[in-house]
């Protein structure tokens, strides 16, 4: 009697973990918003306000739906129902507690699980909205993030984070998501940047980049500093549950989460004033922050303090880098630099696992097929963790783009049926600016 | 020994659950101030972010001083002392941990409760502010704040959620407070915005309506989100204690309450591009948001998932129409849309409860009599909730009412007395526009 | 067995606890950061930011690397290893759980008290940053907060809170950090205030103030509610762990927080009334509101309920007093009232703990030597409260004094070497007010 009731304390405790922290990671909504906001042109604000919100509502709806179906037991640690599928639009059979009848997606009694998975694929969702920032029309926008949250997000989880998944089964190993979120997102973004073009007159003809004016600064580092509130609970909980010493575990991510925060905003500042000696520059160093941040989501849990320093400080040279390259040689226009932050250095987290990651620590949560090559030498994870990067590069980069090829050529057509000859995709956004009071056009109905 | 172990270990659990959850729902204060400063016009913005912090202030003490004794058991699961009543000053007799002999309404042990019962007292408060912005005095707007949650919104609280309420006697049923909380604010609001009249040229001559600048989209939209991300602890916290499977309930509820703001935002959307062909309008989808939240929050933990999307559908037509209806119809300004937002979503989440509470989850949170109208074919409860919301509205309109023009009454006197003729309650607020720092009058000190 | 069993529990509980607080005290960052922006002038916003940003970086390196280490075991109920020391660079030996050779300060296993801890060093640290706005360089402002969080404060903290410190063998009682804190943090802002000088043209040549634009006061009173939403945390969360009645603890310090904040925020309208003649001063809320905050940080678990709304009454009044006082008899310019708010109240709320602690609930931690004077008529408890005190102000002012001399003198050095001859520490910042979109230097790269 007494095991049964220490049974429901555990019960209860995990719910309660998994609800608050999705709802902490939730609040990563209003995060990406203030720092695309804040960093985008004033003109834009409005729609990309418009954008974030509606993603929050969609997705809500098609991951209930089918997207948490779909990701099957990938999900949060959802048990997985028998004949659970696409299309039962989230509704389970048995309604009574302990059932085992179940014939659908969600029972009520397993919402905490549903709940926590929502928010990861919302924010997925939401790192792509950066990429695309104030060229995209808003029925493409919420189209994409249907495909790429509830259709994309969803599978990829199931291969990486399900029991059953192919590459899990492989051995590849992804704590937070680095790779099953992250580098989802900012595929997703780069493929929308590139398809939407650059913004007008970002390039001269000569090929240099023009700088734009941003809305304020101030806006993006409340953003940035929300973020990595919620990070925290997005890294930390990914431990699913409270009990055999889970939470131990997931303070030792939080801790790297912080440390790798730490050394990709150092080193962001040392690499600035060595460049350009002695200014400092507000985005780059909120862009490294996150990118120390992103890095750090895969291997958090698995690597050691020293180790997640050291992640940190490579990380901003990467998503400098990556910011670079995607600008100047790809000639990319990526406002954000939501590839470069969620893209580039998720790959990074990927990879890093496959080398440090220390086996008593993949052992807390059951892994155990190989350890980081520099512990063991044997490459079989690093290996897993370079599978796994390709697989979603090119997963996430085929399906968004004949998304997009797709709805614009449905929309091509019904523009034609209709006589208007007017192309989506690549659109200029629909906004007239109204969002502040010196517009005209701001008013409140 | 054992047993007694663990009842320790639910005690700790159900006072970490509900301080935790009152402090992201005392954050709702953070989310009202930056929804309401960003629909008003920039001139008010510093009279608004005042009443806001005030009101947070001056409840904290009249709650503490005699709501909470007020409230009674309908108070967050308190224990109510012997004796416990009105002007107490918040003072137990006994300290002794587990002592009996209480004499008062708040003793130390009992403070979580108070807690979480104060910040829906807050919350309450503060829906009044935005149907009164711009035009009501400071001292008018903490005097019915005062009046609002330490009088009348205890006295709902007892009546509806009180162990011996005579609505709740009635079958009434009201899991977070659409009807309690909302309805009450949402009310008051409205009362408040007839009694200060309209906004200076916001109805022309002819009878048009003129629409006004808005301080700044961004901040509303922050606001918003800031509020969905605390109105989760808001609806699932309303379980008040972590045992007997009352997490999973709280899961289930949360869940709803997202499906619900899904599907009122992607209403408001469609409904919008429907009869304005394209355009978006971000306080509408804003609006309809809160409204969808506001709804749910009677239901949220007794419907299906499947309903509370069909729930967050209706509550953006009811939020967009009774908008139209209250201003174009009533012609009162109420410029946040507090009544329609708050109110009207309000009652239609009560009565929601009484067409679709589902008999099996009723009885999750002890309740007995009647399920929903469209599962049980007894109209028990939907006639207890539709009593419920007539005794609300009656009961708050009358108070406000006459506590506005009784203060009105006071102040006429004693301005009288004083040789000044200033009418109080109908002014202009008495703001100078010192918010931003293009204003000669914005300084620090 | 089932002793384990629930042993286990409170582990994960603690660890819980811990780690979702640490989070929500982590948030201040984002709260101080929009206070201070909104009351500094626009220009100079671009520089508090990065300042706050960055300072949360090298703190969480530098806590990490020593500061942690030397605060020993009165840094968040840490279990200090043996041999822990100065230079461990937070690596532990034993790795495996529940080893006992344990060589060094940080074990994986440990990293929720080294969280908690962390985010209560980051905090001390950007209350500085107040004091020194808009004046003082980054490489000056991030080599004081080194100095201040990871050797001033962590010996404060092993003074005043470790179990060995000379200050808490003499009977110092501090429950959350009014001194250990607070005052630490106040102190550095006034002597850095005082050596940097104040802003050009802040006194006339007759000696009057002249006021200067604030930014923002929307981000400033939001900066006022996040911060009232996170100490929350901050105070609750200082029981240190959820077993023993201590969460019943928690509450009632919470409670005692909200009692004061509302004392104090009422107060302030009253005295601005008296003061003033009607106009409302929302600076001067916001800051009250904040010294009512500190000042019941000390006391907050310990006093009563009617003891918390009186200290915040007078704590409005330290504030307002404090601040005149600061700017116009020691004409030392405090942009953000950091000494008044942090400083002058930290030193009251840890007197008023000498005076009003009720010594059962001072038992519940574990402290027996005295309590409140006006309960016990002894002095003892409120002597080591004014030592606390003493030691405080004079360790910090010295440190932080000679640390800015010494800086300084190395970089005159360094100048001198390069034969520059600018002089680092009095310059005006080195911003060039690239935060809006009016600024043609507002660029996003």
């Amino acid at each position: 009697e007494s095991e049964e009731a220490i049974t429901e304390v555990w019960a209860a405790m995990n719910n309660f973990y998994l609800i608050i922290n999705a709802q902490i990671v939730f609040f990563m909504q209003a995060g990406f918003a203030m720092l695309e906001v804040g960093i985008i042109s004033p003109k834009n604000a409005k729609s990309i306000l418009f954008k974030n919100l509606l993603d929050m509502c969609t997705v809500a709806l098609t991951w209930w739906m089918w997207g948490f179906g779909l990701a099957g037991n990938g999900a949060s640690g959802q048990i997985v129902a028998e004949g659970s599928s696409f299309g039962d639009f989230g509704m389970g059979e048995g309604v009574t507690r302990g059932g085992s009848g179940r014939g659908g997606g969600l029972d009520w009694e397993n919402s905490a699980a549903f709940l926590h998975s929502l928010v990861f694929a919302t924010t997925t969702t939401t790192i792509m909205s950066g990429g695309v920032a104030e060229r995209m029309k808003v029925e493409v926008y919420i189209f994409l993030s249907v495909i790429l949250s509830s259709f994309v997000y969803s599978t990829v989880v199931s291969w990486g984070w399900g029991d059953d998944g192919f590459l899990k089964e492989m051995g590849f190993v992804d704590f937070a998501g680095s790779c099953v979120v992250h580098l989802v997102g900012g595929c997703a973004a780069l493929v929308g940047a590139a398809m939407v073009g650059p913004r007008r007159n970002r390039f001269t003809d000569t090929g240099d980049v023009v700088s734009f004016k941003s809305t304020s600064l101030v806006l993006s580092s409340l953003g940035a500093m929300m973020l990595a509130f919620s990070w925290i609970s997005f890294n930390g909980s990914s431990v699913l549950s409270t009990g055999g010493g889970n939470l131990e575990l997931a303070a030792h991510a939080v801790t790297n989460t912080l440390l790798s925060l730490g050394g990709a905003g150092v080193t962001s500042v040392v690499i600035a004033s060595l460049l350009q000696k002695g200014t400092y520059d507000l985005p780059n160093t909120i862009n490294s922050i996150l990118g120390g941040l992103v890095a750090v989501t895969a291997p958090c849990a698995f690597i050691d303090n020293w180790n997640a320093v050291l992640l940190g400080i490579i990380s901003s040279m990467v998503s400098m880098g990556s910011s670079n390259f995607v600008m100047k040689t790809l000639r990319i226009d990526d406002p954000l630099d939501a590839f470069s932050v969620h893209g580039a250095c998720g790959i990074l987290g990927t990879i890093w696992t496959g080398l440090f990651a220390r086996e008593d620590l993949l052992s807390m949560v059951g892994h155990t097929k190989g350890a980081g090559l520099f512990y063991t030498g044997n490459p079989e994870l690093l290996l897993a963790q370079l599978a796994g990067c390709g697989v979603v590069i090119g997963f996430t980069t085929i399906t968004i783009a004949t998304s997009s090829v797709f709805f614009h050529l449905v929309m091509v057509a019904y523009k034609a049926a209709r006589g208007s000859d007017e192309i989506v995709v690549d659109d200029i956004g629909d906004d007239d600016g109204a969002m502040y009071a010196e517009d005209e056009s701001a008013t409140t109905e």
